[in-house]
């Protein structure tokens, strides 16, 4: 029984569960070991300074992003001149995202620009529509509606195809989901994914059409004899079983590896135990809350690292290790110089929870307030023009 | 040990096995059984003489397809004036195709002609890209040397739609498929077709391609808006397994279960026990044997029922039970007087083997013959024309 309880509190990371060791934060130095990727260090941080000419993203600078795999040969083609391609994506199972779920979008965005290479963004309606038991229409639908939020992050119209599983899956798409799905065999997959005899067979089908992304020429129209082009994805940590299991077949079938950058988990405001749950919306800040919800938010359930008394407060200094507010300013307040002060003044005492938190109220305020000006302007016609099959004709200058 | 010898020793009829009984012939009336299919009886053929006012097609009449789900309810609608889809297919793994492979194509053309009604054919080069590891340029170039052979038995253009999985899977199909897939979970796959941890998943995600077609909404071309119309599988038993499956799932989507009507194998030259072996080139006559082919194969291979002397045989008569020139004309002599005066002139010992096999060469050289000579008069463009995913503008008249 002892053992079993041990294992029962071990953490656990799959695409589809997140969970921390009992009491406990993720421990993603455990994480980098058990899947085998490597921490993405300050020299590498520095090498994409250099080779972009610009400040790296706060994300990169501050270690959100903090592992990867075959980062640095992707750095070393760009710097021989070769260019590659960004993928990521998106589950669609909810019409109002939070900001964990912007973080990889942010991020990617930044990677379109310093770059300067073409992006595939991929929705996944498919698997919501398996996982969540939700119809095919109602899964398209949030597929497009999270389109826009994706849209209103900024992206470059003539670098970025944003595609649904239900539209594109098809021809060169669904050839390469055949040629990975007959280099895998189902051991393998309840060994990556963990699923069982009574998980249903559209679960075991699945795991190709998220790697089919990751090779070029399922994307005839936009790389059309350019097998030999990498891939870069930016994601959460938690996606990167669908990568080990597609770099495994990508050499049997005449591609490069996908070269990955993984990111951490943006916290619950109670607290850095996993992931947010969609089913709390008290748990996370989202993108439609108004400036009143986010106030009322990060004031009633952003877990402080504050002392209990101001007394104590004065005399111990915040704890900035478990103080939700100081991980949200980490995210999203640009200013270096001031979050270190903030951080220093805070884990002094000499700054209270309460100004912290207005800090980031005001931080997020504008950054909400931003994303739903960007939104509204995202028109059904934009959307269309983003999901066209379409070339990209500048994508690599 | 004694047991274990017993079960090896069992029929085994999948889609990827058949095989006897040790020693023995495969028995149709077990396996109705074990299926939970229906005996076509006489009042069903008689029925659908009825029905279509012409004579049933030979391999209606004499019972090659004798078993069926559902077929009833097909005839009751059809009598009702609703009218219904075919669906058949092939699995393109070879380039020649032999008779067996043609009794489907056979009698689904007669039942296009004797109901007037639309037919989707699926040509599964996915499946045999997946089963037979051939490349996805080679299994596509073998779904359209196929679909040639059955082009060239005769299909109405106007009234039939070929397709192959590699060019069409996508869009309503697609999303069917993931529908399929949602409600069948891996076990019951197992199950249902002996899937292992040692198989790659591209064979557990197949069942739902195959079953799509089973449902009109797959092929908005044709039947949009028609999604309570029936369809109408005929094939052979071995493919049972898929629509059981598809049967299972079509009430929870909120489609009619397919009918099916279930033929017999085509035995091979050397006897009926199983279907015929694709490895083995005198196992069978195909549809590119020559008249010399054909004669040879025939004296040489085809399993006699006469008996050892000639003296023996005109004491004894032949056992037409085992004999397959017998079992051929029965297949392929459309006379029913003739082929009834040769069964009691063989049995009775009057006629003798050699007689048979000579009546059976002319039989087979003029049906290899005629099919040759369709086959080479379909062009490329008419493939293109029968595999464009067109409406059908007079399918129900």
């Amino acid at each position: 029984m002892e053992k079993k309880n041990q294992e029962e509190e071990e953490q656990i990371v799959t695409p589809w569960e997140v969970t921390a060791e009992k009491g406990g934060k993720i421990d993603y130095d455990k994480l980098i070991d058990k899947f085998g990727c490597q921490r993405l260090d300050q020299s590498l941080v520095d090498r994409v300074a250099r080779l972009t000419g610009r400040l790296p993203h706060v994300f990169l600078r501050r270690g959100v992003f903090f592992a990867h795999r075959d980062f640095s040969d992707i750095l070393d083609a760009y710097e021989r001149g070769e260019k590659f391609y960004l993928y990521t994506g998106r589950g669609p199972s909810s019409e109002a995202l939070h900001l964990g779920h912007l973080v990889p979008f942010m991020f990617t965005k930044y990677l379109q620009d310093a770059f300067k290479v073409p992006l595939v963004i991929q929705l996944t309606d498919d698997e919501k529509c398996m996982w969540k038991n939700l119809s095919v229409e109602e899964s398209q639908r949030l597929a497009r509606e999270n389109a826009k939020d994706i849209i209103a992050c900024g992206f470059d119209i003539s670098r970025t195809f944003i595609f649904s599983d239900f539209d594109y899956v098809g021809g060169s798409f669904y050839k390469n989901m055949v040629k990975i799905a007959k280099c895998v065999t189902y051991n393998k997959v309840v060994g990556i994914f963990g699923f069982t005899g009574e998980d249903h067979i559209g679960k075991v089908s699945f795991p190709p059409v998220q790697a089919a992304p990751s090779f070029p020429s399922s994307f005839p129209h936009l790389f059309s004899g350019k097998d030999s082009l990498r891939c870069l994805i930016p994601c959460a940590i938690d996606q990167d079983p669908y990568f080990r299991m597609t770099r495994d077949v990508a050499p049997r079938l005449g591609y490069h590896k996908p070269a990955l950058i993984e990111s951490s988990f943006f916290p619950a405001l109670q607290g850095e135990t996993g992931k947010m749950s969609a089913s709390d919306p008290n748990s996370a800040t989202y993108v439609t809350d108004s400036a009143k919800d986010i106030k009322n938010k990060v004031n009633r359930y952003a877990f402080s690292g504050g002392q209990d008394s101001i007394e104590n407060h004065r005399k111990y200094g915040a704890n900035l290790e478990v103080d939700i507010p100081i991980k949200y300013l980490g995210f999203f307040l640009e200013d270096d110089a001031e979050l270190e002060h903030i951080r220093t003044e805070y884990g002094a005492g000499r700054m209270l929870t309460g100004e912290v938190k207005k800090r980031l109220i005001e931080v997020l305020t504008e950054l909400v307030e931003r994303h739903r000006r960007a939104r509204a302007a995202v028109t059904d016609e934009m959307v269309d023009a983003f999901m066209a099959a379409r070339p990209l004709p500048n994508m690599f200058s």
